[in-house]
Parts: structure tokens; sequence; C-alpha cells
């Protein structure tokens, strides 16, 4: 396992992470920060396509680490993204249809690593998520995941609607899980298969919810709303799983 | 929703604690330790049937949020625990064989309460956790639940093994969850069901795993060791749903 620090701090550690090409998931710059270094930072984050958020000075310290800051922080990936291709690939190698799980608005690093543990075990041959409306490869999410990021590929991407448009024109389909869908069990869930999973608070996104061919319902016999959303991205899995080998 | 304040520092107010009947899960007690106050404590922990633990100076430092602990840090529950009765009442009552989650050295607060979130949209009537070898009803559980903790009962007992033993003559049977079991859809899971969940270092222990009726196996595809325990609660928990629903 690789776990790196997954915060840097300060301008010139910003600045050279950036130019050493290190993988940075986020840039938070100070609200009204403007000079030379920052502008480079802007940059170098601008020619990454890493995301840039302006926060408060207090939410720095907040997170700081070090206390200097310096009005920048930056998140670094503890692991390596692995390319869409990627994952199409291992599917080819062991010779099954692909089964990729998908993730949109899921940013708590427990519930990412849970998933990732989750798709290894569950046979997924690889996890895709969104540049901005997700938990990067962090420490906490190598830990949450005990030991499934060694192994099963996470990729990456700008647009998650776009991607899964990409992947049905290699025979995908897609299942998106939420409330109002048919219940699983009711569905056929053989064949090349993404399952996309949404976030506890904001859920699945329209745009990428209305990419899916069919919307999954895991049955709910309670008083609350949801379940914890790496429990209902186990849950569904596995109902692929079983279906997978009737 | 009732969130208290979860732990309780320093001598009067333990004592004080234990004597207006508060529910505590845990005392620490700084090592050797032995005046007057640090006795009392003692034999009301004892006549509470509470876990008491000592611990380095170090550690209590570390846990103390108001830094004057003096020795002593109670853990107090934030919910009210139920007892099994009531669990099988709440069966009894929506004329359903009972379904119950058994909890063995789930020690993450965020696991027991996605537990709890899991056994109430499952359907479960109640979840069972033993006093010594448990996180206890604090808020971080009471989170974690998402609500659950204010529908579904949650009962501490004194010996796990011997609760099981009890329940089996009300006509439940037990399925605890292990790697070297039967694969869960080749078992029959319908019923007066307890699903028996172990954490993730310890597992289900020794005396728990011999009451039980049947082990059952997730299938496990890829290649690390086991999923989280709270997917692996909501897999199992599911699987005895859709029997069930059969």
């Amino acid at each position: 396992m690789r776990y790196k620090e997954f915060t840097i701090e300060g301008r010139n550690a910003v600045i050279e992470a950036f130019r050493s090409g290190k993988p940075i998931d986020k840039v938070l710059i100070m609200d009204g920060a403007q000079d030379g270094p920052i502008q480079t930072i802007k940059r170098e984050a601008k020619k990454h396509d890493t995301v840039v958020k302006f926060v408060a000075k207090e939410r720095l310290d907040q997170i700081s680490s070090t206390g200097m800051h310096q009005g920048v922080i930056a998140y670094a990936a503890a692991y390596e993204y692995a390319g869409v291709e990627d994952i199409l690939e291992a599917a080819r190698e062991k010779n099954e249809p692909p089964f990729i799980i998908l993730l949109d608005n899921i940013e708590d690093p427990h519930n990412l690593g849970a998933i990732i543990r989750t798709a290894n075990l569950a046979g997924a041959h690889g996890v895709i998520i969104p540049k901005d409306r997700a938990a990067g490869l962090t420490a906490a999410v190598a830990r949450a995941s005990a030991g499934a990021l060694n192994y099963t590929p996470v990729a990456r991407v700008t647009n998650l609607a776009r991607t899964i448009e990409e992947l049905k024109k290699e025979g995908m389909w897609f299942v998106c899980a939420d409330m109002d869908g048919t219940v699983m069990y009711n569905l056929d869930l053989k064949g090349a298969i993404g399952l996309v999973i949404g976030g506890e608070g904001a859920g699945v996104g329209r745009l990428v919810r209305e990419k899916c061919d069919f919307v999954a319902s895991i049955p709910m016999k309670g008083d609350i709303d949801s379940l914890n959303a790496s429990v209902a991205a186990g849950v569904l899995a596995y109902e692929i799983v079983r279906q997978r080998a009737l």
C-alpha cells in the first residue's frame, strides 16, 4: 500500500506538487488571494484540470495541519487513477462482461473506500467517479478500502453522463439506484452492466440519471428514508452477483 | 432525536450520573487510582453492570474534552436501550416471525449506526448487542443511524450466547455470517431468524458462533479478505428480505 500525505500546504509546496506531476484532486484558495504565486497555482490547476475552490481563511485554518497554509491547501491523491479503458481491459482479461460501479455525489471518504472494497469483492472490474462531485483517492479512502485500492482500478472522469454515453456504445447498459424505481429483484441485471450510486444527500444527478436505462430500488420496509450509501451499493452489487450466478 | 453529551468527566460528575440512573456504557479509570471516590465509582459500576477499563493517564488526557477528567471518564448512552422482550413484542405486533440482527465485536460507531439503519429498512424488529464487546448508543451512533435509533429497538445483553439459547426456546434459529460457511443463496433464511454479524477484526466470538444453527457466507470474488461489517450486514439482511418475499 502506498499511503501518502494527502494535504499539501503553502504556495511553493503546491506549485511544486503540480510541476512534479503529483495527482491533485482539489485546491482550496483563500477568498480574495490574488498575488503572483496564487495566479500561478490557478494556471497550474487549470492546466491539470483540478477543481479550485475559494474559501474563507477560517476554513483553511481549520483544515491546516501545519498552521502555515499561506492561503493555499491542495488535496493530493494518495493513489493514482486508472483510465476507463483500463477497467474495460480488466473485464476482457477475465473474459467477463464488464461490471462497473459509477458514483455520483459520494463525498464521504469512508463510503467511497467501503464501496471500492465492495466492488473488489463483488467482482466489479472498476469504479468510476466524477472529477467534481466525489471524494478523491486520499489516505482515508485507501484505509477504508482495506487494501482494495491496490487491486480495483478507479477512474476519474470530467463528465459522468458523457462517459455513460460512450460506454453504451460499447454495449453496456446502466442501472441507477433510486427510491422510485423498479424493485431490484424484478429487473434483469445480467450482462455488461454499469451500476450508478448516488450520495446520501443529493442522490444521482439529473443528467446522469437521464442517461440510465433503468432505475432499481431496494425494498424499504422501515421508517426512515434511505440506507447508508455504501450499504445500498453493497446490496445492489450483490443482487447483480446473485443474478449473474443464476 | 435526543442527542446527549456522551462523555462524562470527573469523579463527582460520574458518581452523580450513576446515581441519577443515566445509562452508562463504560467507565475508564486511570491506572492505579484507588481513593475513596474511585472506589465508589467502581461499586456503582458493578451495581449497574457497567464495564470498567483501567487505562493510562495519557489515554484519558487524549479523550478528555474538558481537560479535567480527574482520572475518570464515563461514556453515557445517548439513547435508552430496549429489552429483548420489546423486540419480540414488536414482531408480534406486526404479526411477523421475528427477524433480529445480533452484533458481536462491532466497536465502530459508524458501523453500528449504519447497521441499525439497515435493520430498520430491512424490516428487522430489533438489534441486540453485547455489553462488553460493542459500541454503545452514543451520539455518533445516533447520527450514523440517520434517525433509525428512534424506531428500531436496540437491546444490550450481558451474554450473547445465552440470549441466543433463550431465543431458540422461543422457536428462533440463528445464522452466523462468516467466510467458511454455506453460500447464502443456498440456505433457507425464512422463518423466525437471528442474523449474527461479527466485527471486522475479531469476527463472531467462538461461543456465540457455536450457538448458531448455520454459517452463511457472502460470495467473495476479489483479492481482499472481507467486506466492511455494515456492508456485509446489509447484503445478508437483504438476502433474508428477498427470501421472505418469495
